[in-house]
């Protein structure tokens, strides 16, 4: 999957089935998941994170992750992600043919054991456990590997989060072979500023190929924000949720992604390339709606696209002249 | 007031009053509203946009906007502007004692004879007059007069305008002796390319003088995207409403202000003065609440500052070496 940029600017990673159901009691059943996740394929999306692979009594709502990604495999050009809290995990992730696996490295300790229930040095060890069940398998058959800076902006526990501390966690996590390293602003503390000074000092110390993307979620407002901050930096895969449904339960007080409909409205209307058709995206909403009782959020889906909108343009009210000079 | 910007980096003007009230159909009673200017300012906003000098048949939210022009006149570093959508509007403004009085265009012609009922030509007559009103006075109490280009980004009556025509527009206003304009995205339709480009152009046209300040709307929840955007340009004053009460009622689908409670956040956690307590800001809600029953929207207000927060510090998570640096 490594034409996944091919035409695009912009990989919307859409996170909805993993961060948005992880965050609702309700269960959504495998069929209208692999409804969703098929729709979402068909309105442009390359990037899916279907699952988690948690023990089922954890997370009851995502006890099918196996099965949801054996099924995404199955859908053309879709890159299949899934989350791993620990190597038993990844080892689950990978028998099913994840392609992509994430396993989050809270910056945060105290989240980090409250979380996956481990201190940061035992979180290393399943880090460099995966690394080698990765190693032994065929190059071909290799899922690319995320660690996932979680809590980087700061801790409903712990609070502030260091930025030098969350760039040494980083160091690490690619010394031990990680592929790339994600930024997760999972409480939704975040502001454009920390982002964009974040993404410089990880840059700065592990070079810009280990940072490509970052997960970022709504709860004070500042999500699209933050988003083009990040965008203006140069990062290129921003996660989402479709209907902003998600959130993490065990950090109180966080809630939901960006808005996938909005993010795409926004960069679609600046003209970056996302590969998704926004009137197809809208409708997605319908399974998801039909499928489970919880709220969708978003600001697009309510007041639609401007008059006259076209979508893929060269931007919405930008003048042809940027065509040439810039 | 021309020492309104001192000590902060930001101005945040606020609408809600204005564009707040006139969006709504409740009245709010001339006591509260009294009440919550005061306590607007003594949460640290220096300047509010208090009402709009129309007929009181066609707004009854704002039949009192005189008196409470000259109310807000007695607070002291409270900067005090009304709306204006004609010469006699101006008139009973400057009587009244507004220190800044704002005339809006807009750019679409089909909004504007619905909002306003007059072609472009017909309104630049009336900034004409009002040029010649204002340089009759004394020269210690003329007031500010801006040119607001509303539906600069787009309108949902005529679908996009071409920003050279919104630049056209604002070379006659300035021309004809406005001391600004302002760039108004009545309808929600701006993104942050576009609000980039469209400031560029404008200052390239008339000077960076004659910009400085920007309205934008979250329908469709890029609003605090837009606001990055302007700032990184260097805008210095943003329009926003307490808790996003606002919006267009000539203009249909157009919805509220951004959250001036969210924005507030967003500056003040990037390192940003603003000289505004959001502590105090968020009780100001209250006020509002129990004087009209319209709903108040904003994500910080639910979901409160991160964990240690410090307000008015050098920014939430930025290194120190920022200090020095930047």
């Amino acid at each position: 999957m490594s034409d996944i940029m091919h035409g695009i600017d912009v990989l919307v990673s859409e996170v909805g089935p993993r961060d948005g159901l992880q965050s609702i009691s309700s269960i959504m059943p495998t069929a209208a998941k692999k409804d969703w996740i098929t729709a979402l394929a068909q309105a442009g999306i390359r990037e899916i994170e279907v699952g988690s692979f948690v023990p089922p009594k954890l997370l009851p709502q995502l006890a099918d992750t196996a099965e949801i990604v054996q099924f995404a495999r199955t859908i053309p050009h879709l890159q299949v992600a899934a989350l791993v809290p620990n190597a038993r995990g990844a080892e689950n992730a990978i028998a099913a043919g994840a392609h992509k696996i994430t396993l989050p490295l809270s910056a945060s300790e105290t989240h980090s054991l409250k979380n996956l229930r481990k201190t940061h040095e035992q979180v290393f060890e399943e880090v460099a456990a995966i690394v080698a069940l990765i190693k032994a398998l065929p190059a071909d058959k290799r899922p690319h590997f995320e660690g996932s800076l979680s809590t980087a902006f700061g801790c409903t526990l712990e609070g502030m989060v260091p930025e030098a501390k969350v760039v040494k966690l980083g160091e690490r996590l690619m010394a031990l072979g990680c592929d790339e390293v994600g930024l997760a602003d999972t409480t939704g503390y975040a502001n454009p500023a920390q982002v964009r000074s974040m993404i410089k000092s990880i840059w700065a110390a592990l070079g810009k190929h280990a940072l490509t993307g970052i997960h970022i979620h709504n709860t004070r407002g500042l999500g699209l924000a933050n988003a083009l901050a990040a965008l203006d930096m140069g990062l290129t895969t921003l996660d989402s949720s479709l209907g902003g449904l998600g959130g993490c339960p065990f950090a109180p007080g966080a809630s939901g992604n960006i808005v996938t409909e909005d993010l795409v409205f926004m960069l679609d209307s600046m003209g970056l390339k996302t590969g998704i058709d926004l009137a197809k995206l809208l409708k997605v909403r319908d399974i998801v709606t039909a499928a489970v009782p919880d709220p969708m959020y978003g600001f697009t889906p309510d007041a639609g696209v401007p008059k006259g909108y076209v979508q893929g343009g060269h931007g919405w009210g930008l003048p042809e002249r940027k065509l040439a000079a810039e």
